[in-house]
């Protein structure tokens, strides 16, 4: 259920001493082929950190044969000092698995503006070198953990149109400013299947599009936020572009869900469904406004089913619809009908951990989910004391 | 200090019983002439409440006689009952002052998505009108109150070319749901100025943007914010467009600091000022972005001076400007110097309640400053238990 499920891959997490707390900080991907094929999207960000730009060069001809990928420390806005640091890294990287630097991807997280302590992360890489094994996925996955309270992993088994076996496997770590453009993310993919670059790029951004792009916890993009994805081959299947996007979506989404189950201090996890909108856009964006509503995920948080915060943030896109049209339910009570009061509020149960909020815009037949959870005390408080 | 200073207007404040606290919670100013010239802006909020849409005609032909303002509920979502309620708010006040419903001003405040007790307004009107008094400013003022812990008043005194004094008051309630297009906030202007309504509304536009909807608390669009402006005339005084301008400029810009100032639940007041910026609609974009980060707001709380948040919001905008040409000041110290690593974060003080964000974008010669505040444990607090 992870990276070192699908045949041609090992991993390995290691203790390296960034983090002050002695937890494992260094992880390694490698992939073993025969293929080396991969994709991968990056931050929206204009301010993005200097292993964003190394790696969007690194994947840039279809190949990555290894990644290396670093918490305790962002490695953004630090120059060209950072810069220089994760050519390093991947030099280092490269000297010690026998490959070219130009073939390693690297990617960090952690707190923007330090450099990172290069005199620990070289003997870590050796460490990480070391520590691969077949099986090695979950110690990666913890290795790239921040404010994370569980590693996330996630598979998906599929065949292709002869019945040959192939299999996808992700990691994923992310717990706040996940936003749009993607998140404070890293995910690393990692399949089997024989497919070329040209389409693992295509089939990628068709499933982050719908995944990834769709969770947002706070608003707030990273600089540091990346999706790559590694095709060894080694099962010999050779899928179909929409059965291996099926595949592929599936574990975006199923890592996007534990992204957004996992986010700081958040004691709700609520998805909000935009139907019957004029186009998908539509949907998305009267999705997003009420996701990024603090008066409504406050509300929440207080078990308040407060339709009236929901629609003040509806009223401020430019969707298509008509105010006194809109419906909106809550855990599936329709408190808010055609613009006014709809069913009693004190019929919805905001108890679970799970909210289900659905507006009808009746304007037409395109919908849309936005996965977010509640703004919290605990929000407030880790992300006070972040970095003191 | 108040809507009371200038000469030709009345105002009271008194409890009609709308509040569970017993507070007052209906205002009536009253402009007694020789001119009735008004202006007015609205919410952009596409979902706006009922006395928002009877207003907006009310002012169409330049003229308000008395503004009606109640807390304890904001009539929005209410439907045609909702809107019926405040015609019927209009027409009693009309009747017992001997004016026309059609020059009646309406405005309320508090909850949405539930109907007013009208069986408490009613008489409370004709309570506030026998309550009525040349120096009510104050009661009223204290009357519109939601959450606000203090009531905000100013004022400003001028005159004309000839030397003919006019003075402008203001009153304005608002503390949270501030944001662009408006806050959730009510503001009532007067003056004794004699203007005609389409100066009146030029002037009040000019002034607002660069005062209230640069006043950005949470970045939540509220479905009821008003402002609006009465001119009696009384003082005889007709100031140029550019002297009153810039008293009511400076009248608004006291009313939109003393709102940051009593935000919901802050601790810290933060103006992000964005300099050498290409256009200052660049410069307000950036300052905003920032003033939107909610991991921006709760590092500030936690008196973290973490630029790299700020460069993570900047980063998100469209604005003209090289991400290794970014300096960033926090309270006088550039933490942040061409993108990286500039003097010590342990420099900066956040100690003070007032915070200085300075953003220099290297891109031109213009800038704007938006107003902000910390997000704190005591808004999450008072923004989940509002309405239960």
């Amino acid at each position: 259920m992870t990276v070192t499920a699908p045949k041609g891959f090992r991993a390995a997490g290691v203790t390296a001493g960034l983090k002050a707390s002695g937890n494992p900080d260094l992880a390694l991907v490698v992939n073993d082929g025969p293929s080396k094929a991969a994709a991968a999207v990056f931050t929206s960000n204009r301010v993005a950190a200097a292993p964003v730009h190394w790696s969007r060069q690194v994947v840039s001809d279809g190949r990555v044969d290894a990644v290396i990928l670093n918490s305790g420390g962002a490695n953004a806005c630090t120059g060209p000092q950072g810069f220089q640091n994760t050519h390093t890294t991947a030099e280092k990287t490269a000297e010690v698995l026998g490959l070219s630097a130009t073939d390693i991807f690297v990617c960090s997280t952690g707190l923007i503006g330090e450099q990172l302590p290069m005199g620990k992360i070289v003997p870590g890489i050796d460490a990480a070198a070391a520590a691969l094994s077949a099986d090695g996925g979950p110690e990666a996955a913890t290795a790239i953990m921040t404010t994370d309270t569980v590693p996330k992993q996630a598979v998906f088994t599929g065949a292709d149109a002869e019945g040959n076996e192939f299999t996808i496997g992700g990691i994923a770590k992310g717990a706040g400013m996940l936003a749009p453009g993607l998140a404070t993310m890293l995910v690393v993919l990692t399949t089997d299947a024989d497919v070329q670059p040209e389409m693992l790029d295509v089939v990628l951004r068709d499933a982050t599009r719908v995944t990834f792009d769709r969770a947002d916890s706070d608003g707030c993009m990273s600089t540091n936020d990346t999706v790559v994805l590694l095709a060894s081959g080694a099962s010999k299947a050779v899928p179909s572009a929409e059965a291996f996007g099926q595949g592929l979506t599936q574990v975006c989404a199923e890592l996007a869900r534990k992204l957004i189950g996992d986010a700081e201090g958040a004691s709700h996890d609520i998805a909000i469904r935009t139907f019957n909108a004029a186009t998908e856009r539509d949907a998305e964006t009267v999705s997003r406004a009420v996701a990024r509503s603090n008066l409504f995920k406050a509300a929440i948080f207080g078990k308040d089913p407060n339709w009236g915060r929901v629609l003040s943030a509806v009223g401020t896109t430019d969707a298509v619809f008509e105010p006194d049209q809109l419906n909106v339910s809550m855990n599936g009570v329709q408190i808010c009908q055609n613009g006014g009061i709809g069913q009693d509020r004190k019929l919805v149960d905001l108890e679970p951990r799970e909210v289900l909020v659905e507006i009808d815009l009746q304007a037409g037949g395109a919908e849309a989910t936005i996965w977010t959870n509640d703004l919290t005390h605990d929000y407030v408080h880790e992300n006070s004391a972040y970095s003191s």
